[in-house]
């Protein structure tokens, strides 16, 4: 951390600084500049509080110098980590791509989005049981009935189930049925739910919240890996900004810069990302381009009478299309699929 | 609801719209248009889905006309919801001001805090006992040990305690011991969370999310009404933008907007909203000129010893300093304080 | 600026770094952390360029230490700027008020406007002849007809006339007419244009752009007083988010942040910081109560005919009303109105 | 336009909305609902300023219907529109690449730059000769002396020459020197420059402002055209948003939905768009999966030494090292490179 004194900060100010941080039991370098004073603190095992000094008399500001991620973070672990399902996974050299309807409304809707995804190459199918929705007087979800559906659409097409967990109360049920627990973009800084989520011996689908910055994402998931479970995937699935002609602004810059900083699997949700369904093959093909490890796709076996996401669920011929547009990009850049 | 067709439908597929319309039992409005058709609905209850629509062939757009919620709109009930507890309230004539530290530390700390607060006119002490952190690796709070702290403080001063609940786990201890439960910012949408909200016996401050807009914070207040628990007050403190000398930007725009479109009283949070020690002040006052029914300020008895917020906590005597230009501002605007 | 090394940077990467801070007649400062070396710079005038080191090997990021702006400071002028226009002024104790209309339209909307606001106390009127639209194909503003009307309106009400120059073409002619230039928020960062400015014999009113950081605000105005040019008010009119209830999103934070940074007169204009007529006097008294040191207020005498802005323009009973509602929280807080 | 009315409007206020619709010689149609009555508009040529209707008493809101552009819009021209410089083209099924210095530094900068990117494959060179900073003291670019450098560059390597034009004062100058004007993104709605443009018989690269919306990005497009000039190219270049690891966020969701409602084509610039030298390649790649049909990339001999955007700038090998990139995206999406 650094301490930046205002350019009239007087000597005493300054020591009464150097003090505070040596009574931390930490190193105190003053770097007197031709404006104003600044003091670079070492010493410190974790971040530090900025309040601890801003609120010192000629203090103006508080800069953080380190990244407070530690277990996420490429520098603690070089290589990429490979998530294995049975024999599909996330991560790695090949592409795994996560198809299904954005909630599971019947056997037949569901079984339908299942064997197309299937036919078309996905290796893991979605769906929720549990659905967050901004209205109370929305669907929300089959709840235990729709995991059931999910686990009998498993059992049917060897896909690899993936879920939303909304809520403590339903973790040990979705363990119980899921492949995947998927937690969701509203969730993402719920952190009673993450630490439980440290003891679960499934891996995590850990959602980018809308407003979330890098930083904190990758501090979410920092909470999981330091409770225990290391089987995180990353998802890019939008930010809230200014544009309302898009659901959200697909942020792809955080694939490299993820990939980059962390070790974990990247995936992509264009579906949310965009939100309409005709624009969704593209930000799929750009995800890929970017550097996605894997995509996370809307598929309904009739988007027009979806009980939510319908504006933005392909039908399965559409997903077949996407597939192969995919396909061609991941090839030439000679990442299996 | 309208749906808006391209320019270039054909007549066939605007017939297709209006018999999926009349199909779900509802009534469709033809309106030509120069360059395209729109075709109201009406008829329905509830919100309807987009995409019920946006994916039949000629349809360019579907636009919602009414507003989702109903049990917190000043159209359902125009009289202002007042929040009584014990000879505090929240809402109504009088402005109330909470106020106390971000996290209970020790029983000197809260009790300093506490005191300093009454004496300067805080009807309600706020502290936190479990502390949504960005980190793993910072302070949590302290638990039940901080809730006993917070009973031991009301019982000191008579003010009344207001804390956070973060998790569902913890909801039937925070209910024994505070008398306002506190949804944070990060949990406003955690949907699990404000259904069980609804069956409690205690009323609810909601803080808007960082990136919640005014449509989802009444919708997330929806969620607890239409749960059962009509004492719920809405909380602004501040929004994620991209400024970033502020550590939020305080929309006191959404405070006339709330007042207008619901009856729950609105509280600001200045502290939050601005996040600079030296500003709470003015922002405070601003709160109250353009509305407010509440305060809730972060206040230490020594700031610069904080194990959270330190940067945005006032001091005891600054506080007391705020209160005094608070007064003058609710006085001139004949609110009782 | 600190320069910050990656955990694994080599010795020679660092001295490579610390020898072109030398290079560039600077001094260097290592702070070896625990985890990664630091280097503070010192000696520079102005700001360095980030990409000078940011791209040497073993380089992880770069730091911006001290503030850009200079003459627009406080640490440089400590005393408030008032600028004084005859008898009206912006700036220092007295709150200003700005009225009119969003357009000049005609002879007679005008001079009604401006008797009216007149009449409620506004020192300054408002009105534009060269209007930005979204559109080309909406009202684009009476050009140097309108000028000439707010020149009478001038001679009929004594009001001192404010006025937005859009381009450098036109300049010439508003200095001629007008008594305040504004810039408006699109053209905030139009470099080529405050330059010219610079050369100017009248004050600035400069509004900030709607994604511009108080920085780059501050910025903007240091490109006029560099210029030669000392009399900008700045004006704060609401900034872009994701909130789409209100028009804008009126940023009172920049006011108390912006009087602490900078000697320059604050003005606020909540009539686009909130887009919505109703709401305009709660916005007005709060900016005052934040600490503004004018408004700025769209006022016409028939609000359903404007055309532009109706929306947010208030008839001139309203503006009555308005001022007596700010003149009470002036008065509380001793500013003479 | 949709007008809404407040669900207790009174009969006398419909009628009177109704009544004022037909006085502006236009169709009214009244919708009923069952909370609330909405009334449709259709005759209108134009947009309709919402004003009109929302200060009328029972309007709760007014929704614009159509979409505003017209000459931009592809369901006027549904052809891509092709833009020809020489052999050089963009648009159409080939994909260019703008390549070269942020600023024009010096002779032999720009023509290592120049004969780096034509070698690798460019058909444009970039150089900025006019520089928009942030801030005063930052190097304002060469002037005319730059263009001077960009003309002899193009006679050196045969390269199409792009720079911006700041200042309408500049522009006869830009346009003597320049193959293709840009206009930054800062000067996106300084629509006194935009209507010269209209006027000039080169084409433009328009860049979209941080904070524009789509919308109002064609809009301004719309300017161009409708003051005569319809070789426009449209450049994404990243949105200002809360994230603040990247310099701004990459809007490629803006890709697919500018080309389907534009014919106009779509230029990416990745180099801002994400603003770090190391992930440029990703977004380029990732932009042209989208279906952008140019790339503008900053490149520079020796980045560590620019005077603007070093750190976003590649070094010619790594340039080399992007097109081979780009040229395996593009070849499987059977795009000409």
């Amino acid at each position: 951390m650094l301490v930046v004194m205002k350019p009239n900060a007087s000597q005493a100010e300054i020591d009464a600084v150097v003090d505070k941080i040596r009574a931390l039991g930490l190193t105190a370098h003053a770097i007197p500049g031709a404006q104003r004073v600044a003091i670079g603190i070492t010493g410190n095992k974790g971040a530090l509080e900025g309040g601890l000094f801003s609120s010192l008399p000629g203090v103006a500001d508080t800069i953080r110098v380190s990244n407070p991620f530690k277990l996420v973070s490429r520098e603690v672990k070089p290589d990429d980590t490979v998530i294995h399902v049975g024999e599909a996974q996330l991560g790695g050299k090949a592409i795994a791509v996560i198809a299904g309807p954005c909630s599971v409304e019947s056997k037949e809707q569901l079984l339908e989005a299942a064997r197309g995804v299937k036919r078309h190459g996905a290796t893991f199918l979605r769906g929720g049981a549990f659905k967050p929705r901004t209205s109370p007087y929305e669907f929300q979800g089959l709840g235990e009935e729709g995991l059931k559906l999910l686990a009998l659409a498993r059992e049917a097409t060897g896909l690899k189930v993936v879920t939303e967990v909304m809520d403590a109360d339903d973790l040990a049920m979705c363990v119980e049925y899921a492949d995947v627990l998927q937690i969701g973009a509203r969730n993402m800084q719920n952190f009673a739910l993450l630490r439980k989520l440290g003891a679960v011996k499934k891996p995590i689908l850990l959602k980018r919240g809308p407003s979330a910055t890098i930083r904190e994402f990758l501090m979410a998931a920092e909470y999981i890996l330091s409770n225990g479970n290391y089987q995180v995937a990353l998802c890019e699935r939008g930010i809230r900004t200014f544009e309302n002609m898009t659901r959200n602004t697909l942020d792809l810059n955080a694939v490299p810069v993820l990939k980059a900083l962390s070790h974990l699997p990247v995936v992509v949700d264009p579906s949310h990302g965009i939100g309409l369904r005709q624009h969704v093959p593209a930000m799929a093909r750009a995800a890929v381009a970017a550097g996605a490890d894997a995509l996370i796709i809307e598929v309904h076996p009739c988007p027009e009478q979806a009980l939510s996401d319908g504006h933005q669920s392909l039908a399965v011929p559409e997903f077949g299309e996407l597939m192969q547009q995919v396909r061609i990009v991941a090839s030439a850049l000679a990442r299996p699929f």
